[in-house]
């Protein structure tokens, strides 16, 4: 199969003012990255024509497959077809079957139709042409000598829409689409990604089919895995091969696959042991059990928890003894574990967690910004606990505390 | 003033294959039109050395202001310095206070450092260095023939402090910014977008000096003021003068400036009025306490809550009577009613705050999902009680259920 050399241009100056993301272009990528088809580049240009232009002389000569999003409405400053047209000297003509559809729009509208609209059912002469099934203006895919160009309106709704009934199902045709890309991400908590490539330093360097891209994200890792191949089939089989030989070195980090969160894991797993759990939370202030209770059917293993972010809840409701206050603070391992304990008892579930700490601005009872103690209490006696001294600002630590949590307690529940 | 004609590049292959969209540039160029700074292009390139570098030598011909976010991490793939010192003949220098950081990072964590670490640490030998507050690769700027080039990492968090701390107030001098911009954000709660647009209508019209802008956000709306002049003061002015026809209009909706939350206007209102909070949270799982305590202060007002998502918890911890669970449901404002009462005692706040509904997929005893009751108690025995039918899937209906209870709160505490 040919490799295309695949381009994303969007045309509109809100996207440089920042009013708006190019999400378009995301999304656009995420479509080709399915067909096999590589983007080496996005670009966005304002409503200049000069510019314009110029955006498209280069990618017309560096890319062979692009994709304009925006620019083809009514007003004076939609002026991708101008542009195009001037570099290419397509002719433009009228789309009959737009124009009706304009037309008879402002006749239901009870409206007059201004000049400008009749923009909107512009085409270049040579061009396929898909309707728009959401909005007035057209895709069209044209060539020239060099690249082949889709165009498409800039509104997310529009562009998906003949994207996905218009121009995929016309491309693939088109282009002899054959070849599968098949990706797996795999997931990983407790091991820095740092220290993931380097203890996977000889598989990545040696590996081409299926590629091996990784990802941090906050407090854990991903690794995407890319295979090309003829069928879904040949794809699936190189990943798994692949999986199976860094599973064999860094298997003991791995919990889950593509979008599966650490939390979604844990009430499984919860679920498969037939466990319940409650949390007593102070520099978390609740985020722990708001991260589970966001996973639908949480219910059947979340019994709740207390949020204990004031001293006296930590003494009066979850029955701190005073002495351990005084003697060790409420950021102390002792303390953790009566919180565990007796959280897991006051909501009557199998297992208690608890996490207290100092998150910040300032140092609580001598201890540094970033001291955490978590602690897991099962009701059957065992009891663990751990000290952390995490880093960042106050976002950062309360949320890798919480990460932190997911991941003690999620392999504390699959070593039940 | 010299007109700057700025370009923004991401470097990351993630944002080719979409899967991140390219937030980094819209906030950039939002940061730029304050300073009344012209972006003319963003562009995307994924981590190869080839296509960076000829990225890099485009802008470096066509703009004169160019802004790198992203490909200075640790690892192979992060090929920026490397490209920019290829087609500039640069030399590239360890940088002592960024390898300072480093290692006593590694120290704090007691991990071993890979070697790759060190790359953070890279600057280029001529480069004005920003020091990273949140994280650990450096900002830079740097001077070409052509163009002058800021290089900063692409993950968002560290982006934006290193451009508002560091990177903005250099430019501003550097570049002698003496237009000024300035903004004022107003934001809203209790009043929709559609709503405040009306009221505004005429205001809005009218006004071109400073602009005003509506942006809707979750559950809120914001007025974005934007003076130009030539100077800090008179841009002020105009300002104040049109703040003050707004609030005229719609002040009671008003709840504070800028980037201030909600939380912070309660937690604030609650220390001017010496309340303290108690939050019994069903559906919310503890979203409601989280968003309290993340603003540092908080613990002067904030006791802590009661997460009671099983209703075992709402009966036993809480105390909610056996009959109003069997007559009215969980769901229900007798059963809120209870829970906020309760909250408030056992906590021994003044203040205490319910929430009880279905955030679907499924209904709950027969009630709709989206159907949701907020109560707030005073220890004097004032009570207020409010039912909502909210719409969106679980994640927006927990999210509106916490917003809402901060604006309720918000306004019932002001006026105690």
């Amino acid at each position: 199969m040919r490799e295309w050399k695949a381009e994303i241009i969007a045309v509109g100056t809100e996207l440089l003012l920042g009013q708006i993301a190019n999400t378009n272009a995301q999304w656009i990528s995420q479509q080709l990255a399915d067909y096999g088809i590589h983007v080496y580049y996005h670009g966005v240009v304002g409503d200049n024509l000069e510019r314009v232009k110029s955006v498209f002389e280069d990618a017309n000569k560096r890319s062979d497959l692009i994709f304009v999003t925006g620019g083809l409405g009514p007003t004076d400053d939609d002026l991708t077809r101008e542009a195009f047209a001037a570099i290419t000297n397509k002719t433009i003509k009228e789309d009959t079957v737009t124009m009706d559809k304009i037309e008879q729009y402002f006749v239901k509208a009870n409206r007059q139709m201004t000049p400008n609209n009749r923009k909107q059912a512009h085409v270049f002469e040579d061009a396929y042409v898909f309707q728009n099934p959401v909005g007035m203006a057209p895709g069209m895919y044209v060539e020239t000598t060099t690249a082949r160009w889709i165009f498409m309106p800039g509104v997310p709704r529009e562009m998906k829409s003949l994207m996905t009934e218009g121009v995929l199902p016309y491309l693939k045709q088109q282009l002899q689409l054959n070849t599968v890309i098949k990706s797996r991400m795999l997931r990983f908590i407790g091991i820095g990604e740092s220290q993931l490539e380097h203890d996977l330093k000889q598989i990545i360097d040696h590996q081409s089919n299926p590629t091996i891209a990784p990802l941090a994200q906050e407090g854990e890792v991903a690794l995407r895995l890319s295979a090309k191949a003829a069928n879904d089939q040949e794809a699936n089989r190189l990943i798994d091969e692949t999986e199976k030989e860094i599973l064999n070195r860094v298997g003991q980090y791995f919990y889950g696959y593509d979008e599966v969160s650490i939390q979604q894991q844990l009430v499984n797993v919860l679920n498969a042991k037939s466990q319940s759990i409650a949390a007593a939370e102070s520099l978390t202030g609740g985020k722990f059990v708001e991260g589970l209770v966001s996973i639908p059917g949480a219910s059947s293993v979340v019994q709740g928890g207390v949020v204990c972010y004031a001293p006296s809840v930590k003494q009066n409701v979850l029955n701190v003894p005073k002495e351990i206050l005084e003697q060790f603070g409420t950021v102390s391992q002792e303390c953790a574990n009566e919180l565990a304990r007796n959280v897991c008892s006051l909501l009557n579930a199998t297992i208690g967690i608890s996490f207290t700490g100092v998150a910040g601005p300032d140092k609580v009872e001598g201890k540094d910004v970033g001291r955490v103690h978590i602690s897991i209490f099962h009701a059957s006696g065992k009891l663990i606990s751990e000290k952390f001294d995490f880093q960042g600002d106050r976002e950062a630590i309360r949320t890798r505390t919480v990460k932190k949590g997911y991941e003690l307690l999620y392999t504390f529940v699959k070593n039940l």
